[in-house]
């Protein structure tokens, strides 16, 4: 094996050169290397822990699910066929072989990404793969990975335990039958592995099928939801019936972040033209604006956690879509306001304790200018950690850099990873924290915290918040 | 008092870890940390110059004005009425005692924040304050803050020749009949301290009761303000009452940077529909634009220098406002766009050397994009410093790196620092002149400026600039 | 000459404090120091390859056509008649002497803009002058300069020779003649000097004299530009006609980035009305923007390589405009938006290999938000270098630490100087090579990239990627 490179992960890695600072960023390391993990707000599939099968191979686990790692291949001219990925009607070219073979020639595209970080610790502390990933090494690391996903030892459970994941939360639609979850419910396990009402398809008249999808919702709930009201009773319904399988958030992923509060009369009219197919694109982000706000009123009501997350277009690849459908790595951000978007929530709920609204951006000219006053003055609002292509080691320093001096540490809600790649987990979140103590141990050394703020700050920032934004109570520490 | 931490404000304070550049930052800073503060734009009460009384108490003087401190303490659950602010009607419900005290149990929440950095600096500095602002040390502050305001050296005065203060400037409306800088001109302090004209009360059709301050306009000057002509002539006669105070400059707060330039009749036209109240919003907004206009013309007239700072969203939080007024804190920037806005008073007026404009902005992303740009050509433009929520360490930092290479040193104005908070004014010169020594530290290690030139240059940014800026002649070192 | 403060231009330039990292750096660099020049997109004049005649002087040389120097200089009150630039008449004030003493005066306005460092390395370099340029040795400085320039080795050919450039482009629009290049051709140089091909003067409705330009596109092809069919026949023969020349690319400078994909008749329809002068603004913005979408179909027919710089306001000062005519450093960057815009280009070609579209923006705040998102997605598209006010080492900075973890390094597009100053292309060449080995050092300290990684990248930095963006093949080694 002399011939291949080693796979090197540094100890140090991410921390800064000068040696003061970086014996500073270890001792504050120190302090949260081993915290357990948790994970509020991700897309792992709930089907993996209910049924705690073995994954099947390196491809189909760490390949064609991660749309982060499809795109920069399908960027450099990589044919999604030859990396094994179905198009819509299932249909795959090569085998899972070919497929990772194709993806270890193109390895070296990922250099300086965080897919490459990411990867790279999962195949060394993971997989104890030693030599570096090249077209050399293709066969040799997809046989090992495959022998080792064989083992109970890789079976998600265990990988759970392992990777001492204290919190997980998956996320799904709010027609979303939660049969894994209630598989989870009975294993006891709910507690720990949980989900996140995320209600787009019954609040978004843009989301595919949205007047079908309302009358399912009325059917799941028992509801009439040919009144407004009864459509209000059905989302409670359907919220406390996430509730009861643990989940303790909501989340939405509009297009833009504008809210509305609209009169009940004018928010009636609305609804019945958005479901009749008759209103304009105006009333229909004008509806979606309003269920926001009434979403936020809920959460009052239920005691929810609500997350925000818009200003991405979605699928602006057409002609890829038609071929290979959602989530293959052509969602592009677009520029948002928040300023004026987030007025008519914020003026009628965000004066609320009660109230936690997690907001997070695509857009990073956002950070400084608008979020961080806004989550420095309204009690109801924290900003969510850098988020998708901002969830990486400048992402999180461009974020403390922009906000701390304006919203403070407080105002922030902790790291999530928001992935569907379960491996990339613990080398996810730690990357956020080596990111955090790096921050922190440059403003210790400029003198604008002391050494033992510092040391406090960085259970904070990796515990205390999150489990405070989310209402975990003692979830977090409850293995 | 031994189990208290110790306070501790280090005199390296924000400069880089690396010991040679922090060798040389100590070398800059050496060369203008005496140096005289010029403080050439504020929010300070002229009365406490005018009649120099004993401030009353810590809360009074320390938290309830300084609406940095109160938006942080109210997102975080903090309300206003704990703080001992005066709501609308001036009720109080809690005592200065009560109210400093959850101050200081949630004074952890600056922790990174500028506040902190001079609160801190201003408790040791000021007061001789030697352990943390914590809740158990609470009332020693309390008591200790209160007794020194009662000795003849903590007198407004006494503080502006401790602090060597040689120049400050206030701001007043147009309307504001300036009487405590009459006292100031009789007491011979007026080259001192002196006022700004800031006419957005009688500029802004949507400033509150706009209607009422033209005729007020017209009565205090005696003009004809039904015609066009006789509001220009009020507008001029105002100038020159304010310069008559000592004033060298104009402010001017629109929401945007738009400016338009009309053609006299157009101009007459709206003037009257604005007066009549009839104007659309569109033509207010135009009016005012063309109003910013014509102040240019009249700096270039009578040689007062014009500020100009868009972008704030004023009192975004209606409830709150209704509560409690103005300046508490609900002030949000927005997105705003120079290029085009400008474009009509800069080809109006930007080509005269005779007129000084200083810009400012919220909204960062313009400052390598379009305000660098503009201040690099136009000889009449000049940067304003870093303002509001980016008078601060990093937001210093991110204007240097942004603007320098495009718009040199030589087309910025220095420091201001935009304050109420009296006992903050050292602590915030200092900072920004040590991120000024960083920033030049940096740039001699990599070779962009030789060491003697960074020598000069921060005597130029601390001092040269601002008095060359706001002409202030032999004033701003006139003590 | 000991009364004169000596020019120091640092073999470490640009290099980080830290002693670890600048070893590092000094590594790499050592690696491409010496690598040759490939700058594939500029604005030299052709005509001086062509005839290869000694320069006039100083100041017709480095100042009258730098309208970086120039912006400078007029943003601080330097009239431009007083730096000896022609009016529109070509009407001078000064001679050449006058205008570089008002240079040198005002020379330290410069300090720390990239400017600066360009000149300090061109005087040194190039012309060996060991001493600073002040109003003293401005003298001392024309005489030597102008000495040098009468010599051989000062000819535009032997500088290339001098300064290794392998490869150079100027850039012309769709109706010159490309005389130099005949000339070139002749001399067997087209494969080192060539042309771009820039048809705004053809495509844009709102160029000046569209119309006539249309009629002179006929004339120069004998196609019918009557029709639209006609015009995309002249168009195509245009192309071929720089193909000959030795033109591997095109570029093209809208004032925003809108692209359309029209029905053929619909653009059929709007080129008439272009062409007639009766198109409205919304569709002379139509068809500039379904122009663009047929010039990426004739690049994936042709192969040529589509530049796009979107985003630039010209002649932002009219009444300067008026006097001197266009390039006098009044183009000033507005925000743009791509992720919208660009779509309908990418959606019809976006995804086809054979296509090779480097994009370019004014508008940092795109880099992270939508430019390295979509380049890390479709397979045309590459991110060109820092541009104009933005090439520079902070704007280099900002665009690697914004861009590559989400594009990588091979969604990018190398360097290109794409200036009109001749002398700085050595200087600016090797300020990007430093600020790459920067960048790499930092990321190999903290463990991102490995050492030999970083080795290999800054050739793929320096060589590979403008190689191969630019489909130069062995040109760039050809010498």
């Amino acid at each position: 094996m002399s011939v291949y490179s080693a796979l090197q992960v540094s100890p140090d890695r991410l921390f800064p050169a000068d040696p003061g600072l970086r014996r500073l960023c270890n001792q504050l390391y120190a302090e949260v290397k081993s915290a357990p993990i948790i994970s509020p707000h991700g897309h792992t599939d709930p089907a993996w822990f209910a049924d705690d099968m073995a994954f099947d191979n390196a491809l189909s686990l760490l390949v064609v699910p991660d749309h982060y790692v499809l795109r920069m291949l399908y960027s450099r001219g990589v044919a999604f066929e030859d990396l094994g990925v179905p198009d819509r009607e299932g249909r795959v070219r090569v085998t899972p072989r070919e497929g990772w073979r194709r993806f270890a020639e193109n390895y070296y595209l990922f250099a300086g990404t965080p897919s490459r970080l990411w990867l790279d610790t999962t195949f060394q502390r993971v997989f104890g793969l030693d030599i570096q990933l090249t077209a050399d090494s293709a066969d040799h690391y997809f046989d090992h990975i495959n022998e080792c996903l064989q083992q109970p030892t890789f079976r998600p459970r265990a990988l759970l335990d392992r990777f001492n994941v204290a919190y997980i939360a998956t996320t799904e639609h709010a027609l979303d039958p939660l049969t894994h979850h209630k598989k989870l419910v009975a294993d006891g396990l709910s507690r720990r592995i949980t989900t996140t009402f995320r209600p787009d398809d019954v609040l978004d008249p843009d989301f595919h099928n949205f007047a079908a999808n309302i009358e399912r919702l009325g059917e799941l709930t028992g509801e009439d939801v040919a009144s407004f009201s009864g459509y209000l009773a059905a989302l409670r319904a359907r919220r406390a019936f996430f509730r009861s399988m643990g989940a303790t958030a909501t989340d939405h992923g509009p297009a833009t972040p504008f809210t509305a509060d609209l009169d009940v009369n004018d928010a009636r009219r609305l609804y019945q033209r958005c479901c009749a197919g008759t209103a304009s694109a105006d009333e229909r982000t004008l509806f979606r604006g309003h269920m926001l706000t009434e979403m936020a009123r809920m959460s009052i009501e239920d005691g929810m956690v609500m997350q925000l997350h818009p200003g991405s277009c979605r699928n602006h690849n057409q002609p890829l879509f038609a071929l290979f459908g959602f989530d293959k790595g052509a969602d592009i951000p677009r520029r948002v306001d928040y300023c004026e978007a987030l007025r008519p929530l914020l003026n009628a709920v965000g004066n609320d304790p009660r109230l936690e609204l997690i907001v997070f951006t695509l857009d990073e000219s956002n950070y400084a200018r608008e979020l961080a006053p806004l989550a420095g003055h309204y009690p109801a609002l924290r900003l969510g950690p850098p988020w998708w292509f901002h969830d990486s080691p400048e992402g999180i320093l461009r974020f403390r850099h922009a906000v701390t001096e304006t919203a403070g540490f407080y105002n922030t809600a902790g790291f999530n990873d928001d992935t569907r790649a379960l491996l990339s987990i613990p080398a996810r979140h730690d990357m956020a924290r080596r990111m955090d103590c790096r921050f922190l141990a440059e403003w210790v050394s400029d003198g604008r915290l002391s050494e033992s703020e510092a040391m406090h700050l960085i259970g904070v920032l990796t515990n205390d918040l999150v489990t405070e934004a989310y209402r975990l109570g003692d979830r977090s520490s409850s293995r």
